[in-house]
């Protein structure tokens, strides 16, 4: 190695000694005879000292270098006389005997400070610059963190990793696949996965038992802010389970990822049904963090001469607890955030409740004392809570209310970074209608399972057909879902009918799976997590780009390295395109 | 879950026991009143009873169930009178009392036993019953274990593992990439990555300073028999480094890597110089199992009036020790293979030391004992051993003696299946003139550093230069190989010149590269494993197609899911192909 020691190990107990450390500047203080360099490498900061009264020559060169300058040194570790305490460096500092410039750099196009000036494009232009910042290269260390967890846990229960190929086949349901095209098969292509789905099947009709896999997945998809064309899937499968093993499993895999990579106890996990979650939150991936629950005023506010409640199939309040200090201003800025066309509400009703008990709303002309009494018993409201109430078609009204708990969240300052709550929501519907194309769609993908119980209901009323799909979501983000498969070809072809496939369809696209299932497939279920979602909650930042090394842009560019780009003549008349 | 318990973990401490198992009926013996079934599952197998005198329906029902059907059972867990050793169950047995079938399976297409009557494309297409096979299966999970070891390994090494983007930018030199046309981009294309080589070294640029990833790679060829076009790279990156330290770090992790995973003790791994690997071996990957160095007769044999050594650059000979009872026609067939147009030998001369120390030559008329004595004693042989010689351009008998020398090591049975020799081969050249081209290639990559002493031979006498490059072979067989890596811009400029860059080819295709050795790039260095080679070499096979669980054929169709295929029009035209 061409140092002895990283710029972190070092300690008082090694004063004396001579060492050799290489690193990058991070800065550099010039006093009258004297000079520091504080060394940075990824595992810490050490300070060198220079002195004319010791060296002035090689004052002199330590002068010349600059910001992120790479340098070797040796020098003797010894007792500072003004100790940083903030730094596990801090109670030493190398007096430098040698210094030599491994390489120089040029000014960086922006500082390399955990809080620097550089716009997001130049940061991912330069997104190796923007990785020695500490909150960049955090990120990346704590999801190396998670991933080691996650893969101990998985191994300790008997999960074995295979590697399922990246070249298959397109099937072109649900989003786009990306193609490449086959040279040596003229016309044809390959597809990258979406998901290893079938082939974690098959390795359940294998036998393998227990599977895993940290594996890249692939979506072209129309950009969105948070969007990547490719992704990280932590893919599990298990035979012969119930949906019950599994959330317990996966519970335990998800409380010990927290405790392990940031020191988090994340608790027990509820399990909500989909009927539930939809009806207290209006979400099927509810933000547990808060309360704030629906609560449904259909009953006691109807019949009041208030046509809009009166004509309303469903009323729901939530109570902002505490928030009865909001001024109108606030509540008009809340009113205007479920007006904009994203919500899509018609108004906003509220009710405060005065420290005094009275009650003033912004109906008091339809509702007097009595009649708004009902809705603060229904709500559980005390002095101080601030009532929020919308009406209309149930549906809409339960996706408009989820906006506004959300919102009311942020606002009230709720959803805090640094609580985690999880939870679990099952019996998702099996199918959901789509008007575009006038059929049902799998809710999950095709492979979910019906449940046993709901059987009946699949030829006569196939949108009440419960699956046993589940997801899970951390703060009001789905990090994970899955459900237990069918195993049985019969009903795997009914489910295929159900989805408007054609038999030959239904072949051509997934025959080697119809097949395995004639060959003694087990009963199984799995998961996958989003493990880009996982890493940006655990660093709790926003966007998964930022838990991501080398991200695409919005349009699916990547542009350090500027791809897509044109290819040679050569290639594509190979290619035949 | 369905089970209480897997079938390899009962035991006789269970006898009285009533536990619930799942699995495959791997075989039924039908006696008299009695029946047997092994059920298996992944960890193992456990044997199932049924008599007639304590229910003689569920006998019938056992009876109806074939090879291959999934059951699933409850019984007691009883001592066997007839006790199986060889089997970890072997002392018990369950006398059923439920038997459920979860899956009736069809007579499968091959038997699923540890010796199949099935042919490889057969195989190969129902892949998810050839892995319920023990041989297959027991090569997946060493490959997991193998992969468990190396990440232990390198996680204890401070090595940090970041996944690198598969969407990047097609650089069409050496092999051919794999392309995928963005939608979003119109006529432009991302590249699969044929290796992470770029990012790596950026994330060094990053100051991660170790780096690794278990990663797919992909490379359109010409499918040869043991190439598939998707493959996995243990690929590993480390900062401030000299070759020395590169090379002792990762022995270690081979050493452990097969004590972990097949309990095997490598040993040390001795460092050949790539000049003395190909004087000695005439291979840059020799195989150490066995000695039967080359020996060079150029001094001796030369000056007996035998035109074809008289006339040749070089006469070299191995020793093959205790070889002097091969027969006439072993000989001849040995000369037989060397001189095939594969290998290309014009001929192939032997000299027989017999128990009485009397030498026999194939070329007696030239040669007297005398002169013979001279081969003997350069060869170092004794009585019974056999001398072999070939001679021509130095370059190519080399070459031809490397082919003759594992032939001869099959033959004698030196290269045994159960012995692992590694060793490091360093010091390769920078460069190899391609004669097609008329210009250098970089033989291993352009990144790679040159030596500093023979940095001045760059512009007088590139050839010559030698490479901070170095390979690891096993039984013949190179498993990685890796460089110190240029980081200095005026130098990788030099070697792009070198290599019939142009600057703008350099910079269109490298400049993100370039750029990022202006900002403090520090000397840095790493090496890819192949890890599919590694594991076929761990588990003794010769193909890496029998450690990847869904590999492609030697067309790069994967026949099971039927891939490349056609793609819809519709997803043709949104391409624009």
């Amino acid at each position: 190695m061409l140092r002895s020691h990283n710029c972190e190990e070092l300690r008082l107990t090694d004063a004396g000694n001579t060492v050799t450390l290489c690193g990058w500047v991070q800065r550099r203080r010039d006093f009258g005879g004297m000079s520091f360099i504080d060394l940075r490498d990824r595992y810490g900061i050490t300070q060198l000292s220079f002195n004319e009264d010791y060296n002035v020559e090689l004052l002199n060169e330590a002068r010349s270098v600059s910001r992120e300058f790479v340098v070797k040194i040796t020098g003797e570790v010894t007792e500072r006389s003004n100790k940083n305490p903030n730094l596990a460096t801090g109670d030493i500092e190398i007096v430098v005997n040698t210094l030599e410039v491994l390489n120089p750099s040029l000014t960086p196009p922006f500082t390399i400070e955990d809080d620097t000036d550089g716009g997001e494009e130049l940061r991912l232009k330069y997104r190796y610059l923007d990785i020695r910042r500490n909150p960049v290269k955090e990120k990346l260390l704590i999801r190396h963190a998670a991933n080691k967890s996650i893969r101990n846990f998985l191994n300790g229960s008997d999960f074995v990793e295979v590697e399922t190929p990246y070249l298959i086949k397109s099937t072109p349901e649900g989003a786009r696949d990306f193609v490449v095209p086959s040279r040596l098969n003229e016309d044809q292509f390959y597809a990258l996965p979406q998901s290893p789905q079938t082939f974690k099947q098959l390795l359940m009709v294998s036998g393998l038992d227990r599977y895993y896999q940290v594996v890249k997945c692939f979506r072209d998809e129309d950009f969105r802010s948070d969007r990547q064309p490719e992704f990280t899937q932590i893919d599990c499968e298990m035979t012969f389970v119930e949906q019950s093993d599994i959330l317990g499993l996966f519970e335990k895999m998800v409380r010990n990822l927290f405790a392990e990579s940031v020191d988090y106890d994340l608790g027990d996990i509820p399990v909500l049904t989909y009927a539930d979650a939809i009806k207290t939150y209006g979400s099927d991936k509810p933000d547990m963090r808060f309360d704030m629950t629906f609560k449904y005023l259909t009953d006691v506010a109807k019949g009041y001469n208030f046509g809009i409640f009166d004509n309303a199939e469903s009323i729901i309040a939530v109570n902002a607890s505490g928030a009865a200090s909001l001024t109108r201003k606030q509540i008009d800025a809340i009113t205007n955030y479920v007006k904009r066309p994203q919500v899509g509400a018609k108004g906003l009703i509220y009710c405060r409740v005065n420290e005094d008990g009275s009650l003033k709303s912004s109906v008091d002309k339809f509702f007097d004392q009595e009649a708004l009494a009902k809705w603060v018993e229904s709500c559980n409201a005390k002095p101080g809570d601030l009532i929020f109430v919308m009406s209309g078609d149930l549906a809409e009204t339960q996706k408009q209310m989820n906006d506004l708990r959300l919102h009311l969240g942020d606002l009230l300052d709720l959803r805090t970074k640094d609580t985690y709550k999880a939870c679990w929501v099952v019996d998702f519907p099996l199918l959901e209608w789509d008007d575009e194309t006038g059929r049902y769609h799998a809710m999950h993908h095709p492979f979910t399972s019906p449940k046993q119980e709901d059987f009946d209901l699949i030829e006569t009323d196939p949108k009440n057909v419960r699956a046993n799909a589940y997801d899970m979501a951390i703060n009001g983000m789905e990090v994970g879902g899955g459900s237990i498969r069918i195993h049985d070809k019969e009903l795997q072809q009914k489910m295929f009918d159900l989805l408007g496939f054609t038999k030959e369809k239904a072949k051509a696209q997934f025959g080697f799976l119809m097949n395995a299932f004639e060959y003694g497939a087990p009963p199984h279920g799995g998961i996958a997590f989003g493990f880009d979602r996982l890493c940006a909650i655990l660093t709790g930042t926003e966007s998964i780009r930022d838990v991501i090394a080398f991200p695409k842009n919005n349009m699916g560019r990547d542009i350090m390295i500027d791809a897509p780009s044109p290819i040679s003549k050569e290639q594509r008349d190979e290619l035949g395109l």
